[in-house]
C-alpha cells in the first residue's frame, strides 16, 4: 500500500518515521505529498497538522493516522474526505510518559522548586518548613480519558488528593478518585489547588478555560496545561496571575506554536513553558499499529 | 513526661512543633534545653542535629527522637549515652514524598526540563524530537529501605526500567525492580542511566559515590541525590560533569549545609540545587509516633 506523510508544524514526521516503517512496516510505502505522482494511489496517510489541501485528488483513500493522541487539526483540515476514518494514537506507552510529565509539573508547583531554581541563580539557601505532604495540594484532572486516567493513577499513588471531571462519569471509576461530572465543574474547581487539563480540543473546549472557570479556583491553585493550545485564554491565565488568584502555571501547549518571541507568557515570573512535549509517542508503537489497522480494513 | 527540642540546623523544631505536643500529645512537655533547670528530669529528646553538649546531665533520658528517616547526626553526638533507644521518624506520608521528588528529579534529567528552562530566559522554541518513553532511561535506586522502596514503587508504575542496590537482598523483592546486592554494585552502576542515592550516612556510605564510583556508570548518565551530606565526593562530580562522562545531578543535601555562597555547585549549568527539601515529615505524624513510643516504653 502506498501512503504520504505531511505535517506543517511539530516534529518533523518526514525526519523521523521513514526508517521506522522500512523497519517495522516494509510492505507500505511511504512519500512526501510532493513525490506522489498519482494521487489516486494514496490509499493511507500519516500527518498531525496536515497542510489545507493534503488530501486533495487522494479519491482512493482508506485512513488517515494522526501521528498523536489528538486529531483536532485533521477533523479541522478542509480537503479531509468525511468518509475517511480517523485514526488516532492510543498507546500505554505514551499515556505513562504524560502520567510521568503531569506529576513533575505537580511536584513543581506544589514543592515550589520554581523559587528553588531563581534562588540558586543568586546562591541563596532558604527554604520552606512545612506543606511537603501530598495531602497539601488537591490535584484536579480536567479531561479524564486516556490521559486523565493515566495522570490521576501516577497521583493517587504518590498520596495526593486526586479528583477527575468529564462530562459524563467515566466508567469504570478510577480507585482513589473522586469523579466529577456533567454539571460538577464548579465543586470540582472549588476543590482543586493544582489543576491539570488534558482535554481534547473540540468546539466546546475551545477557550474554555478562560477568566470565569479559572476564577472558580481557590485563591493560590495553580495551572498544568497540557492539553492543546486554544483551550486556555491566555490573556485571562496573565491577568489571574498577576491579579495573585493563581500561584503559578505550566504551559505546554499554545494558541500559537511555537509561542512567539515576544509572547508576554515567556517572561512571567510564575510562568513554566515548555515547547509542546507532554509527550511524544514512540514511532514503532505508532507504525506497528498503523499496520494492524491497514491489515484489519 | 517532661522533654527537650533542640537542633543546631534545618527546619527550626522550635517553631513548628511545640504547637503540635500542645494539640497531640498534650500529657507531654516540650521546653528548649536552656530553660530545663534540673536535666534529670528529662525523659525525652527531640532533635535532628543536636548540639555537642545536649544530652549532658540527662540521667534520666529514656528515648531520643529523630525529626527525620535519618539519624546519623544523633549518632556521632558526642554526649550522646550509648544505651538510650534512639528512633527514627518512619512514616509511609515521608516515603511518599521522597516518591514524589524522586519522580521530579528523574523527568527534569530524562526529559532535559532544564534545557527549557535555559530556553526559556531567550523565548527560545526547540525541543527533542524522540526519547520521550520512559523505556530510555533506566534508573537506579541506591539504598533500597522505606524510602528506596517507594521511590522504585513509583517509577516502576511511570514505565521507568528500575533496578535497585542494597548490601543484602530486600525482603520482600519489589515487583518489577532488578535487584542487585552485595558484589553486584558495578553491574547495578553499569545499567543505570540515572542514579537515585538514597542511603543513609554511615562509616561505609561516607564518601562512597567518588570518581571511581561514579566512572562506572554509562557516559550521560545523571545523579539524583536526597541521601545525605557526605556521601558524595563534590569535587569529584563537578570533575565528572565537567569531563562529560555526567550529564547532570539533583543535589539536595551536601557536605556542609546550607551549601557555601562561593561553592561551584551552585553556579554550574547542570546541576539543580535544592536546599534539603526532598521531604520533611508532617509533624503531627511525628507526634503522634513520639507519643504512641514513649507510652510502650
Ligand atoms: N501536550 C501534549 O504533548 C499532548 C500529548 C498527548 C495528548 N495531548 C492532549 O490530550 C488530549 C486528551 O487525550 P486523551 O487520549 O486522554 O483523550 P480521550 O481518551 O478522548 O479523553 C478525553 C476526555 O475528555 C473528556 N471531554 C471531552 N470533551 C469534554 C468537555 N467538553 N468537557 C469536559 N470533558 C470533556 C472526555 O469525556 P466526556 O466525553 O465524557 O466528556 C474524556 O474523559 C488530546 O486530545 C490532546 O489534545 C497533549
Ligand atoms: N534529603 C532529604 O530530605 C531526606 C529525607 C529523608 C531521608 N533522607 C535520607 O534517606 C536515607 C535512607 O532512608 P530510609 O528510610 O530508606 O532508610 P532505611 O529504611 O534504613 O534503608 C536504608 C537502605 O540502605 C541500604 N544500605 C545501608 N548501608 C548500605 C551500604 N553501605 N551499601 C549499600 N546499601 C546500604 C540498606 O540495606 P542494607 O542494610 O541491606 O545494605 C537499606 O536498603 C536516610 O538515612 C536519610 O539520610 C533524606
Amino acid at each position: 500500500m502506498k501512503g504520504v506523510i505531511a505535517t506543517t508544524s511539530g516534529v518533523d514526521l518526514w525526519r523521523l518515521y521513514p526508517p521506522v516503517f522500512g523497519e517495522h512496516a516494509p510492505e507500505l510505502t511511504v512519500l512526501r505529498p510532493e513525490d506522489v505522482a498519482d494521487k489516486s494511489e494514496v490509499t493511507f496517510a500519516f500527518t498531525f497538522r496536515p497542510p489545507d489541501d493534503l488530501f486533495e485528488g487522494m479519491s482512493n483513500l482508506k485512513a488517515i493516522f494522526s501521528a498523536g493522541a489528538g486529531t483536532d487539526a485533521i477533523m479541522a483540515c478542509p480537503s479531509r474526505p468525511a468518509h475517511v476514518p480517523v485514526f488516532r494514537v492510543e498507546d500505554a506507552d505514551q499515556a505513562l510518559q504524560m502520567a510521568a510529565f503531569a506529576t513533575f509539573h505537580v511536584v513543581w508547583h506544589h514543592r515550589d522548586i520554581g523559587r528553588y531554581v531563581a534562588q540558586q541563580a543568586h546562591a541563596e539557601w532558604s527554604r520552606a518548613a512545612s506543606g511537603f505532604s501530598a495531602e497539601h495540594r488537591r490535584v484536579g484532572v480536567l479531561g479524564f480519558g486516556h490521559m486523565g486516567r493515566a495522570i490521576a493513577k501516577a497521583l493517587v499513588g504518590l498520596g495526593y488528593p486526586v479528583a477527575g471531571y468529564a462530562r459524563r462519569a467515566p466508567e469504570p471509576a478510577e480507585p482513589g478518585v473522586e469523579h466529577f461530572h456533567g454539571d460538577g465543574l464548579e465543586a470540582f474547581l472549588a476543590r482543586t489547588d493544582i489543576l491539570v487539563n488534558v482535554l481534547p480540543l473540540t468546539g466546546a473546549t475551545q477557550g474554555m478555560i478562560d477568566a470565569a472557570l479559572l476564577s472558580k479556583l481557590p485563591q493560590g491553585a495553580a495551572l498544568v496545561q497540557i492539553g492543546r493550545g486554544g483551550q486556555v485564554v491566555e490573556e485571562d491565565l496573565l491577568a489571574l496571575l498577576d491579579a495573585g488568584h493563581l500561584s503559578g502555571a505550566s504551559m505546554d501547549v499554545f494558541e500559537t506554536e511555537p509561542l512567539p518571541r515576544e509572547h508576554p507568557l515567556w517572561t512571567h515570573p510564575r510562568v513554566l513553558i515548555t515547547p509542546h512535549v507532554a509527550s511524544i509517542p514512540e514511532p514503532r508503537f505508532v507504525v506497528q499499529s498503523i499496520r494492524e489497522r491497514l491489515s484489519s480494513l
